[in-house]
């Protein structure tokens, strides 16, 4: 173990800080699971992911990853040779590829210069062309976590509508759900697809499935294998406020608290702070006179930020000299931009000074990795920041 | 409670942030104090703190506040009426007086403007005059948290020696210890009184005394009437490990702990964390363009900052507009200075990119409340923080 004087900052975009409230509740003895008092709990937990989602359909509870939810809106929903159309947004959607691949689907993925969101027009293209409708599914990373390039999934649904093509909207909202503007009902999700780790502030070791109508009418008629992940199973059980196998009960009790936290603050001020914070750590960039990844104004994350390092200059070389010297950690560059990229989360539960200690951490460690930049990085943070159109920190009053 | 996105940075002089590590330790089950498994721990924490205050004499632990330790140290070794010689150098110092009028004791007060440490040439003064030894202890506050001056106790020590006087050297290091440099045998103090809030990293609750055989002898024969606080049942029963009232079991598990993360930096690396800190946050303030309360470099504390405000200006609206617009308890101003300066605590479990956040919300904080300054604070911190010169932060494995 490291020595830590003053806490670690743990700037990658995930898993995230978890708020003391959430690791205090997660730190209760464990509930028999099948008992009156977990029912209460199971309840109030299915309802309140409900809200978080934004949805009055179901949301599935998985003990798992996010790998697990991404697999479970597969075998779900889809078949072996059935196809469906991807965009290779960057690593993650590269990986759920991957899990599609293994589920022998028949793939077709639009490539992208992993510095854009998905390819709305040839989505589009594709799905006009697709006269017999033989695509199954259209599979999106709303944020994808390893570009900081976000895809909007309503722009999806829209092309969708205007194509009157029956297809499953699927959409991995990993890393944006309760961090980036989400409505699972209003946009006409098919599948939405989160992890506890992220905007949730949890620990990892929770995956969700949120579900329209059309997707639980789809998996009804899928007869492809099953069993863990099935949603029906899940569905029935749930309406007695418990599981169909063990649930991870100690971070159900997180759950609770952190959806409550979301709420205290308010979702939509939960999202206008990630945006807030995004919008400072680019003024930063800019004033570094560095690249961000996302080449896209419109498709910037609030969540996290990507960052190029000059040409001939290792980014996990930078990240190292910034965890030693400041115990801070930083994404790494992930897939074909290993090495020529670094990450910064500023998503979850976070806040404008941690922001600033994030962001002095970078900036200090720009310059002790002789990585060439400008300073002024953090100054320009502050400007944004101190913004006197930004409304102050809401304040309420919590039990 | 306040609706915190992200942590609060509790940067008032202490108490201080408490690390997860001691947090987890104190949330066990409370153990019988009169058990073998509890003798264990006793004498565990018991050495700890004296290797904590460099000391091979005893440290009593009380379940108190500093204020109880301070009492302790009088109700010990003082009668009514004694003489004893005291330096007003600020809230604390004038607090502490307090006690010792409650206790009826002839204090003589060496008055100073409160910007500076003890009077060393008026204790030398008053010591040289006292031919017939009627002083009986001279008492300073090592870290004066009121003011950020530091009074060095080898210095006063060194009065004793140069006038050959038996007064006892009582010090209060309540903010210093585990943060400044501190040696109870090698500077020959008789009583050193700490607290369990401040550079110990531990919630409020235990009281530190500790004595000096002269100051244990003087103790024996002092008559006056005392029971909670007594030294001698203290240390008759901390020979078994145990005490001879119920002490604060819970703080005592994180006592062993922050001592271990003390000892895992290794104290010199704390003191030399802590000057680091304090050069950075000078060097912002002389960026501001703001005075610091304490007018003496040599007495800078290395615990903490204060700050003046400029003439016309409200240190604690200042204050106000930092905890409302980014959730940072700053220290108020106390005393005479109340409203004219306010308090950058640095000390305890904290490190460089805790200091950035810190300042950056100062600095922010004083642009949004109008306080005439110059922008530049954080971005001069980060020169000192960087500065080659200093070794990065020391790593090491602990179990």
């Amino acid at each position: 173990m490291t020595l830590h004087t003053g806490r670690h900052f743990l700037q990658i975009p995930g898993p995230t800080n978890v708020p003391d409230r959430v690791l205090r509740a997660i730190d209760m003895p464990t509930l028999d699971h099948r008992g009156a008092e977990f029912a209460v709990l199971g309840h109030d937990v299915l309802a309140a992911v409900q809200r978080v989602f934004r949805t009055k359909q179901p949301v599935i509870i998985y003990p798992s990853s996010g790998t697990g939810a991404w697999e479970a809106a597969i075998v779900n929903t889809l078949s072996p040779g059935d196809k469906v159309l991807m965009s290779e947004t960057g690593q993650f959607a590269a990986l759920w590829l991957g899990i599609a691949n293994k589920f022998r689907l028949d793939v077709d993925m639009l490539p992208t210069d992993w510095r854009h969101g998905a390819p709305l027009d040839l989505i589009e293209e594709r799905l006009k062309a697709d006269r017999e409708h033989k695509i199954k599914a259209v599979m999106v990373v709303h944020n994808e976590t390893s570009t900081s390039c976000v895809t909007h999934p309503l722009e999806v649904r829209k092309i969708l509508d205007r194509t009157k093509h029956p297809a499953l909207l699927m959409v991995d909202t990993i890393s944006g759900l309760a961090s980036l503007e989400y409505e699972h009902d209003a946009w006409g999700i098919d599948v939405s697809i989160a992890g506890s780790q992220k905007g949730m502030m949890l620990p990892p070791g929770l995956g969700f499935n949120a579900v329209s109508e059309k997707a639980l009418a789809v998996s009804k008629a899928n007869t492809s294998t099953r069993s863990y992940w099935d949603w029906h199973d899940m569905i029935a059980i749930n309406k007695q406020g418990t599981f169909p196998y063990t649930p991870a009960t100690n971070l159900l009790y997180g759950l609770k608290v952190a959806v409550a936290m979301l709420e205290e603050e308010g979702l939509e001020n939960v999202w206008a702070r990630h945006k807030r914070h995004g919008a400072a750590t680019r003024a930063a960039v800019k004033a570094w006179g560095l690249e961000p990844v996302c080449q896209d104004p419109q498709a910037y994350s609030p969540a996290l930020t990507a960052v190029m390092v000059p040409q001939g200059h290792d980014a996990d070389a930078f990240r190292k000299v910034v965890l030693d010297n400041f115990d801070m950690s930083l994404g790494t560059g992930l897939g074909k931009i290993k090495g020529k990229a670094f990450r910064i989360g500023h998503l979850g539960h976070f806040n404008d000074l941690m922001l600033m200690g994030t962001l002095a951490g970078v900036e200090m460690g720009l310059d002790l990795a002789k990585v060439p930049h400008r300073t002024g990085g953090v100054a320009a943070a502050m400007e944004v920041l101190k913004g006197r159109d930004v409304v102050a920190m809401p304040k309420a009053a919590v039990a």
